[in-house]
């Protein structure tokens, strides 16, 4: 044992090596970095009951170029017909991209990386022009019966861009990632599938001076990968934003899309609302790429109003309290919060910790007023729309917390979180030495919110020094979701596996449901049929022969479907 | 020409004779009446040009006892069956009770009926008492070949009740019309897809009486043909209430079904959001009982808070003025009134006219003030939410009233017209005197309300002596309804067929939906594919292979399938 105060661990605070496989994992742009704080650094050695020697070494950063040639399966008359279509230029065969391509955000994919293994990889990857490219791509490999993935922003925490036939993967933020028109009179934006989040937040808000526009706009729609998913995916796996509570999940925010499938393209009508039978749109929203490819879409848009924007913060005494509180606040018809986020007991003290706040003056006020460490719950909440709406809400979330026992902190603990709301790079830092972190969600009605909630934990903490932290982050009338992460030492990886299936089990078996806004990918799709029983599975079924009888559409286990 | 200021019309003040034609296509109560006032008389006669002479005889009233007797093509075999399974109290192959439950509220039906004419009719009516036996019976439709068509509240007015193959009808609303559950918690109430509008509603309000609930509640869901239409209804042709502005379309509501179909059943899980592939759900959304029966739902609810709701009316200096208002209430993010009604100048001419506001010293005023009859617009609102919410939509909507040049009219005519709303019965009225009366609707959104408006306009008032009237009245930020109703002198069947016909495609052609929440049924299905396109056609065709392979459940055109 070697404790000195003075210790910190080293974080790796360069770039990833260029085309190595540590800069195919790291989350988000190359030279950021979030490390964790002395503070964070004491409460994790608490944690995992670790002292600083664990932290004197890494075990492996994955920071080796990739420098091994795999042959790619498919024939050249096949690449020199992509390039036909595409360009030589937008066609790769190299073995660094098409590990890339083929890689999301999951700890399992990072785990492998790091020790060069990695799941099936794609045999070429491809980055279309335009539509038309998507089409006639989608058409030749029909015919050919090459497997077709889709590739936009990487950020699946599914497996969902898994190549688990081969064939090619379709990289669509290269050069689909425009936006077509914005109409103001409809308040919609028409985007290419491939568009990444900050562009089009950009563009919304710089409306008045790009398009001319009377008002900025914004999509509404900030998941925490926002910097680096796309319109497309936000779309086909049913996506969630942190301000999903005021604006909607993503399915609520599109009002029509254009997708190629091997059967042909459907382009839906852009209008509000129309009762001509089933929509199509809603067969799509959630597909996750296996009938077709989403090319575009128009997206709902809001006005810009940053500085109608209202912050608070609460303590709740605890969990109950809190979760009644957010109920209330779903549920009480004054108008809804943007943000509206309760962290559970354990988070907490995680968030207070790692702050700072833990040990602090006010700490002390708080918990001598009853507001206990290991109990108390912190709520954050932001608000959007006109001036008058966010006051209003402001205002009666003030006498909710009020009444279900709330100390009010101000608007401090939003505005703190939401500078860091799209970062998650501590990740790297954890698993650099060993730490895994991962996380799991799903959705739930209130009335099986604690269900829920008490037996994923059990679950969890069944296994010793494992933190488990869970948040509900969007709310609805009838319920909300539950966000769990959890972390602990090692890097097996089965025994990884077996506890996450054990998680995912425990969350369907206590009635949650297999994702909330994550998707279902690979990961969750062992469950699917339990959870949506075997007559909905063959809808599925019949639905993925009717657009793709040669099963070349994302393949290979995506929902359940082979 | 007698032109008496004493001459007043007899409009038939009794019910119908039991088992008449008239019981049949009479809307409403037996027992209700709504005569046109005599302001309306004197303002139908100039509209259609005629005189008292004109309102001195009536053409058929249809109130003649049906006392035919059609054979019934189904074997005595299978009618032993179906009694067997529901009880022979519960089947009748009565004349009268299949026509009755093969008839909707289109004109053309209660046109065809006044003389005795009817559609195909059902060869069998049954009442089953529960969905054990519903699923009891699709079975044995299935296995023997015979068409399964149903029957909710009988509110359909796009021929959706038709059985255009023969074959049974079941009659959802006379046993499947309980409440199963009140879940306080989550804010939903579970119901057998008979059940009618007002009885869900008063349970709803009584829920501290009835389930011993902290709060009482309201549906949100209040079409014209509230009183007599079912939830189910509601759900499978994707119905939208006056108050959608604030509570949503039907489709909205819903949080999960339990469906029938030959394939088997379908219960999807009751949670507000999951990300777990395309929703089951919303492949029934808008079916329209072509691939099974919906028989259980779970209906999201609402606060209800009469205290706090507001009522306000304005009159806009002309329709462009009234439509732009309502898109800056509608994107202006400062919460959403509940009732949102435009009329248009034809509209709001024969409001004032029937109200005897024209003429009055108020009329003079607004008219000296540049509101001119021809050109001004009639709005109507009401709110409804938590009070700070009412207030607060109350407060923006003067402000946006002001801005767009409006005169307020305080609350009363808002008022009135909901005391007036679930009533249409001035259409018997009318019908008796030779004036055909009907409606179409479609959805628009902003960028293309006005060219659909005029050109339907222009395609109505083609034919001399027409009535064209239209208002805009289910508000969402992307767009709007168009609801027109068109009147003439005409009893010819055909004749009036091809005008609606026109009407229809005029719509399609100048970009409105086929329907914004009438449905498709038989009338609309020609525009299906025009409207959908080809492809999702096929994907409609198939989901009708899957659920129903012998093509047993509402089979003969519904939604354009055979």
């Amino acid at each position: 044992m070697s404790e000195n105060k003075n210790f910190h661990p080293v974080w790796i605070n360069e770039a990833p090596k260029e085309k190595s496989y540590r800069s195919i994992f790291k989350f988000g742009n190359p030279d950021d970095f979030h490390h964790p704080g002395p503070k964070m650094y004491q409460a994790l050695k608490e944690i995992f009951n670790l002292t600083d020697d664990h932290f004197k070494e890494m075990v492996s950063t994955g920071n080796q170029v990739v420098e091994m040639d795999i042959p790619t399966g498919i024939g050249i008359e096949h690449i020199e017909s992509f390039e036909r279509i595409s360009g030589e230029e937008n066609v790769t065969s190299e073995t660094y991209d098409r590990i890339k391509y083929s890689t999301g955000q999951t700890a399992e994919e990072a785990l492998k990386l790091r020790s060069h293994q990695f799941d099936q990889i794609t045999d070429l990857v491809v980055h279309p022009r335009n539509k038309e490219e998507v089409a006639e791509i989608v058409s030749y490999c029909n015919e050919n019966l090459i497997p077709v993935y889709v590739y936009g922003g990487g950020s699946s925490v599914t497996l969902g861009l898994t190549p688990a036939k081969g064939g090619i993967t379709l990289v669509l933020s290269t050069h689909l990632n425009k936006i077509i028109a914005l109409n103001e009179l409809n308040q919609t934006v028409t985007v290419q599938a491939g568009l990444l989040g900050p562009m089009l937040e950009e563009a919304l808000n710089d409306a008045p001076i790009l398009y001319g526009t009377k008002h900025a706009y914004t999509c509404g729609h900030f998941p925490q990968s926002f910097m680096h998913s796309s319109v497309g995916g936000w779309f086909v796996t049913l996506g969630s934003g942190q301000q999903s509570t005021y604006y909607g999940d993503a399915v609520d925010l599109v009002v029509s899309i254009e997708v190629i499938t091997p059967k042909g393209t459907i382009k839906t009508d852009a209008v509000p609302a129309t009762a001509s039978g089933p929509k199509m749109l809603d067969i799509f929203a959630g597909s996750e790429g296996i009938f077709g490819i989403v090319v575009e879409l128009t997206w709902k848009i809001f006005r810009h109003h940053p500085e109608n924007r209202r912050y608070m913060g609460f303590v709740f005494p605890n969990w109950g309290s809190a979760v009644e509180a957010c109920r209330e606040i779903s549920q009480g018809e004054f108008g809804l919060p943007s943000v509206l986020r309760i962290s559970d007991a354990e988070e907490s003290d995680l968030a207070f910790a790692y702050s700072g706040f833990a040990g602090s003056l006010i700490d002390s006020l708080i918990t001598f007023l009853g507001y206990r460490p290991g109990e108390r719950c912190l709520c954050i909440v932001t608000s959007d729309g006109d001036k008058s709406y966010t006051r209003n809400v402001h205002r009666q979330l003030k006498k909710i917390g009020k009444r279900y026992g709330a100390f009010y902190l101000g608007g401090s603990p939003a505005k703190i979180w939401e500078k860091g709301r799209f970062s998650v790079s501590e990740r790297e830092d954890l698993m650099d030495y060993g730490l895994l972190i991962d996380t799991l969600e799903t959705g739930v009605s209130w009335d099986n919110l604690h269900q829920v909630h008490q037996k994923v934990r059990e679950y969890v903490k069944s296994r010793p020094n494992t933190l488990c932290s869970s948040h509900a982050s969007h709310f609805y009338p009838q319920g909300t979701n539950l966000y769990f992460i959890y972390s602990f030492l090692g890097t097996n990886l089965q025994e990884y596996l077996d506890f996450q299936q054990g998680i995912l089990q425990t969350i369907v078996e206590s009635g949650g449901t297999p994702s909330h806004h994550h998707g279902i990918g690979r990961l969750a799709a062992p469950w699917m049929e339990t959870y949506l029983g075997k007559n909905a599975m063959e809808v599925l079924k019949t639905l993925k022969e009717h657009f793709d009888p040669n099963h070349i559409m994302n393949p290979g286990g995506i929902l359940g479907i082979s």
